[in-house]
């Protein structure tokens, strides 16, 4: 039997991944409950939204809201993502309790998508790290690897780039690093054989798994990852979100699937799962015309679960 | 790293089990397309229907005819259900390849399934091994262990009566066993435990997994079998079935899907994968109104992909 984590972390980018990804735009009330009912159901880590300029992403404009009022919630870690130094200014301004600057393996989708190449945004990550050093702020910063089992655009990325690409994060200055197979490319096998080497090169310092199904294997990726002492993995309720260049595949990993793998199997996830469902149906409800994902919700608990969750 | 399989096998069984627990009756001429061209792209064993009494599944009432279809196609595995005596001497009639007397280990689901305790289907065994030996037919029998993970009427099922029933049923003649997590209430670290446990007791008579995606875990499970070294899996195309527990659950794990996970793991399965997908599309087209399943097929395969089957 492979030696799995007692607990494990679900980190909900439902908010973010997921709401990028889709037309509808939530109102701030509705996400607001979506993190206070995800915070009463036992998750403690949500990304709450990008700090991108508005007029790109308008559907994340109310980011600096959402923050102030995640940081109203008693122990839970309210991330964003930011893309750039200038992104990275107004985290640290709201006091996000953590930053993720993400940078894209791919050669051609870094170029594609952030005008950089991926060593330019290494550079971004040093003046990100010299500016939370002199804010005085404890906002940590995560350096999030993607496109790291292959690109859409360029096909291939290979293994020594990615690990390369992620040593050179930490070297600029970020606290963590994570690894995201951002288009639905990996298998468990591959997961297995660059997450092992991850883990040897960074140790605890490579702390998260981002998973999208797009192919169906987020759940066995996980699996994968977990098998390796991996506890901390990126999830999107009802599994929102997508791929423009793949019409109606799915997002990340679905958070209520995944947190019932992770329950079923013993590990621990803080996670009420009943009352997680009824949050996913209200979700669901506010996202009316958008495709939703995940099998739980239809199925329900099976009549042997027993949840591990003591939520306080 | 695990020691996979360098090969597996994945049984269709969409015919059986996917069509039996859906409204639409397929013609059989469409039936034995899906049958040729599933030889053609590569699947060498296929579960054409189940000698169950036509006034109960009349969907399945063509099973001798797509028998004798099967058999034409040289080095095709064709295999039938059976649900008693009387079935097995259809099947033995008809020259079946293979097959597979279902014994639910749930007492109380065996009951209102089966209308038989699971130690009488044990003593059906008997009769069939009988049977089978006096007709001079070189028929496999296999006995599949059914509602191993637990159960929606019962709820628990104690892996030592799983165990135990598996090995009755090798003691009562069946020349292979198989387990089923009939009703989707299987997690990863459950089938590690269960199915290491009944490659101890059956070696390799232990030949066959068979999950239900109902709870989104199917190809979880799969690679925690596979990392024990099984190496055949039942599947469903487009992942057609259900339960009617479950409204709207879907059925097995799907075949495109899996044969995906495998192929890009490094395991050949033989199969050729884009003559797989078209096969799904047409498929889906005669079922045209039921809910159909998987990931793959929305997505496409990876520009990275490789496959790795030689079909003939």
């Amino acid at each position: 039997m492979p030696s799995f984590p007692h607990s494990a972390v679900i980190r909900e980018v439902g908010l973010r991944d997921g709401l990028q990804s889709i037309k509808t735009t939530l109102p701030t009330m509705q996400k607001c409950e979506w993190i206070q009912r995800a915070f009463a159901a036992g998750q403690r880590e949500i990304e709450v939204g990008s700090f991108v300029p508005a007029k790109l992403m308008p559907q994340l404009a109310d980011t600096a809201e959402l923050l102030a009022f995640a940081k109203t919630l008693p122990g839970l870690r309210a991330s964003v993502l930011v893309p750039n130094l200038k992104g990275a200014e107004r985290a640290l301004e709201a006091d996000a309790d953590l930053m993720l600057l993400p940078l894209s393996a791919s050669h051609e989708h870094s170029l594609a998508n952030l005008r950089k190449s991926p060593d330019e945004v290494v550079e971004e990550m040093r003046r990100i790290r010299a500016a939370r050093d002199s804010s005085g702020k404890k906002t940590l910063i995560e350096g999030g690897v993607g496109t790291a089992f292959g690109c859409t655009i360029q096909g291939e990325v290979k293994p020594s780039t990615v690990l390369r690409l992620m040593q050179a994060l930490l070297d600029a200055g970020a606290d963590q690093v994570s690894l995201a197979d951002t288009v639905g490319y990996a298998d468990p096998s591959s997961v297995a054989r660059l997450f092992e080497q991850a883990l040897r090169l960074a140790g605890d310092a490579f702390c998260c798994g981002h998973f999208h199904d797009t192919r169906g294997l987020a759940l066995a990726n996980v699996y994968a990852a977990l098998e390796l002492g991996l506890h901390r993995f990126d999830a999107s309720l009802a599994g929102i979100g997508g791929c423009p260049h793949s019409p109606g595949a799915s997002g990340n990993a679905a958070t209520e699937d995944l947190a019932f793998m992770l329950e079923a199997s013993g590990i621990d996830t803080g996670i009420d799962l009943p009352a997680l469902l009824e949050l996913r149906q209200n979700v669901a409800q506010w996202l009316q015309g958008e495709l939703t994902h995940g099998a739980l919700w239809r199925a329900g608990l099976p009549k042997t679960f027993h949840p591990h969750a003591q939520v306080a």
